[in-house]
């Protein structure tokens, strides 16, 4: 047991406990990242894959794949998979949102330009399945390829809500399930899978990533009007760029006058935002209890992802995805 | 033998031979191409898709396939996996480029959006490795994984050598296979493995392919000078985008003096292009045989790629796909 438990953070943890195999991964993604002829390819990834990622993602395939007892060579290769479509996909989509930070520092678009971001990512969406391809197992592929067709719907879909207030919370849940959600449950999914588990651990696998990938989003989501030091996101971000985000969808359901229906359709679909508007807004997100209902969504998936590893057989690994989970809620708890 | 055969060309040809089977390819693009949340992805893709391509990637999967005697159904999976990563390369590079036209009409990127271009052919790439794993063969997925990683090297290799006057016609290839010969060979290749063939017959299928594939692109970038009524493009895009092709390549090797070195450093590394440079250039592209030289590459890959195809036992497609190799040289013969 680790002097440090008492002051690391659960994923901390994790990469402490696995850090043989993360070392592993990683110099595989610098193998795979490089490029024999264009060496803007390596230039552009390093900036992102390099700039401190948490490598939430490969843990968890790593963390699932020992738990279950899986002793060969590919959960290395599924970890460095997941990353690389995650990286892939924070390329693109800071293209999309037309991003200039991203953690802590100028994101690619803006230190290359757009075509190097768009290219680099197909570069880097190809590699996964070249990886995902050696390991040989179908099954896996089908998961990964699947979570990559979600992935974008995902994006796409949150890109026509963007400004419509006739956003419900199914399509939200949609769309977290798209940008978060798909990959967190994939990557705990292929964990069982490559370890050979039954059917019934591989979907409680899948189950616990799929919650905790929901959670994690409405969380972040909430911090967004909530505020936290952690996040390093400024209060309203959201609120700015016309996100349709549960808070805000809530809010907006339980207007209770024409008045404050007119606020949110001049603030979020018509853009005019003015002095004063963002405290207007999250008065109203109080007055209505939306942060709390959002809230307690959060909890509830978040109780929906430990149900579900607590159903697997006690050990180091499970307690620390057990804890991870609480981590992730503890920051509106 | 069709009554249409002297005024038919050989991809129209092919496409009437294989009619039973292009209509279940066209069939299963429009059944994958659909999204049940996101219809802004079935609007972006069938612009483009329904725009009137020839088709003829997937026409070369099934025509080897064919050819080789296959009788499965996954050559109609591999013919539409083709056609998707097509698709999905057409609307990045339309970003990437900045492009305004394709195939006669307004490109995705311009009726709806940037993001909505990247967004749409992330979902169909993922989509592509969806039918791909369906196929249950892991040597076409590796195949096909290995040419989409060409292909996005090949683009990122184009954006870093564009207006650098040192590239050489190494990199050039480079460039072609990444952009055109992958996709080819690639087509051709899993045509021969899905259906079984011996090493020998697969290596003669890619051979054709990556030949007619770099004879294509060839030929395509000396009608950028020379003109050509058929390819609907205007003499001269190239020089004014300033892409470093094989014509170019070749002329400022061959320029004689400092003052045509400086002409060429003006008109592409700078950028500086003047009323009357694009007839200068040609004219220095005739004087050095630069257009000539061009073309016998051509017709070299093409001599390749035919006498790849002939090695082959003969049948009705094969000699199709040999007069394929032939129309493609023809606008240039």
């Amino acid at each position: 047991m680790s002097l440090d438990e008492g002051t690391q953070k659960p994923h901390e943890r994790l990469a402490a406990l696995l850090a043989g195999d993360l070392d592993l991964v990683n110099a595989l993604i610098r193998q795979r990242m490089a490029s024999e002829h264009a060496p803007r390819i390596p230039e552009v990834t390093a900036h992102l894959v390099e700039a401190g990622g948490k490598r939430l993602r490969p843990l968890l395939t790593l963390a699932t794949a020992r738990m279950c007892g899986y002793e060969g060579p590919y959960h290395i290769h599924l970890a460095a998979t997941v990353e690389f479509i995650h990286t892939a996909t924070l390329l693109h989509d800071d293209v999309v949102d037309e991003s200039k930070k991203r953690r802590g520092r100028p994101t690619a678009n803006l230190l290359w330009d757009n075509k190097s971001s768009v290219l680099v990512g197909d570069y880097l969406f190809a590699r996964s399945f070249q990886l995902m391809t050696e390991t040989g197992n179908l099954r896996v592929l089908g998961i990964l390829s699947d979570a990559a067709a979600t992935i974008a719907e995902g994006e796409v879909l949150q890109l026509t809500a963007a400004q419509d207030l006739t956003t419900t919370e199914a399509i939200y849940l949609q769309v977290v399930r798209g940008k978060t959600a798909a990959l967190f449950s994939a990557a705990t999914e292929v964990g069982g899978v490559i370890a050979g588990q039954p059917e019934e651990e591989v979907q409680a696998l899948f189950d616990y990533g799929d919650a905790l990938g929901i959670a994690f989003q409405i969380v972040d989501d909430l911090l967004d009007y909530w505020g936290s030091d952690a996040t390093g996101k400024n209060v309203g971000d959201d609120f700015r760029e016309r996100k349709l985000t549960l808070p805000l969808i809530k809010a907006f359901a339980a207007a209770s006058d024409d008045e404050e229906r007119a606020f949110w359709k001049r603030v979020i679909e018509k853009g005019d935002q003015r002095e004063g508007d963002l405290e207007h807004a999250i008065a109203l997100l109080n007055q209505h209890g939306a942060l709390e209902a959002t809230r307690q969504e959060a909890l509830a998936w978040a109780g929906k992802a430990k149900a579900a590893m607590e159903s697997l057989p006690q050990s180091e690994l499970r307690d620390l995805l057990i804890d991870l989970n609480d981590y992730v809620v503890s920051r509106v708890s």
